[in-house]
């Protein structure tokens, strides 16, 4: 078997150039924040961890706007996105004051903005927060779930968003 | 704004029906085993956990054929797959004696057990293990990379691997 084409000693650098290659499903994360506004950002790394019992894990960055909301937060949402969420998705990811547009999110439970254009949303409680470094993974048990219209997930690969294409297998 | 077309109370069903909806990347995690034999998986968790310092994450199952070789590893090979890696994503999901052919695989940096076809692979000290129920969250600090040729990202939807499809945005 040959070696692989190159080596990158920089570990910063060698971190980017594999995320390069690698795709991620893109989903929303909603809170209820310390004035009772609504806060949220979009995620591409939420992920199931174990359905027995029911568990999802996501990554935060502490310096976020979302960091202080949620360090109180007792509950969050965690919306899967499809491809007619892309405006979503683009917003949820940009400046923090606009996030939240009138008519667009309705109260759900434990007071959480929820998106009902999502695919899916998951009600969730904080169970684990952990500190590494400058960002930390939230652990959290789902309670209940609403499910959306279908549609394809929408991914994020090499900085752009995109559909599911051919099946392999 | 309408509410969603249908809520599930039961939270393991709910989790199940949200993750129908979520897309993942696909990679492959490889070790060196307590009795110095090659180990690996297939995951669909690994995400980035900042690039300053740069850092990974990724969920085991307690009750896997890795886990207790992952409990006395210092560190792990995390790949990233392509559409060409069909094969191996498989055979990495599959019967754990039968996960590596030879021929297959090279030994890298600190013994590990590399796949060449991957896309790229970042050799990595594990850091932090938190238990949460049967499942674990890995932490890892990236230590260097190398990559491997360029490909469409292996992605996991709906039960089926697929490739990424039409650019949004």
């Amino acid at each position: 078997m040959s070696d692989f084409l190159s080596h990158e000693t920089d570990p910063a650098e060698a971190l980017k150039a594999a995320f390069r290659r690698h795709a991620s499903g893109v989903s929303v994360i909603t809170l209820v924040g310390t004035e009772g506004q609504p806060v949220g950002f979009t995620a591409t790394s939420m992920t199931s961890l174990g359905a027995t019992p029911p568990l999802a894990s996501f990554n935060v960055a502490r310096g976020s706007s979302t960091w202080p909301n949620l360090l109180e937060a007792k509950h969050v949402a965690i919306h899967t996105l499809g491809a007619e969420n892309l405006a979503l998705a683009q917003r949820m990811a940009a400046d923090h004051t606009q996030r939240f547009v009138p008519q667009d999110w309705i109260v759900g439970p434990e007071g959480l903005p929820l998106f009902p254009a999502a695919t899916s949303v998951l009600i969730a409680r904080v169970r684990e927060i952990h500190n590494v470094e400058n960002n930390a993974v939230v652990i959290v048990d789902v309670l209940e779930g609403k499910l959306g219209s279908e549609d394809d997930a929408l991914l994020y690969h090499h900085r752009k968003y995109v559909k599911p294409g051919e099946e392999l297998a």
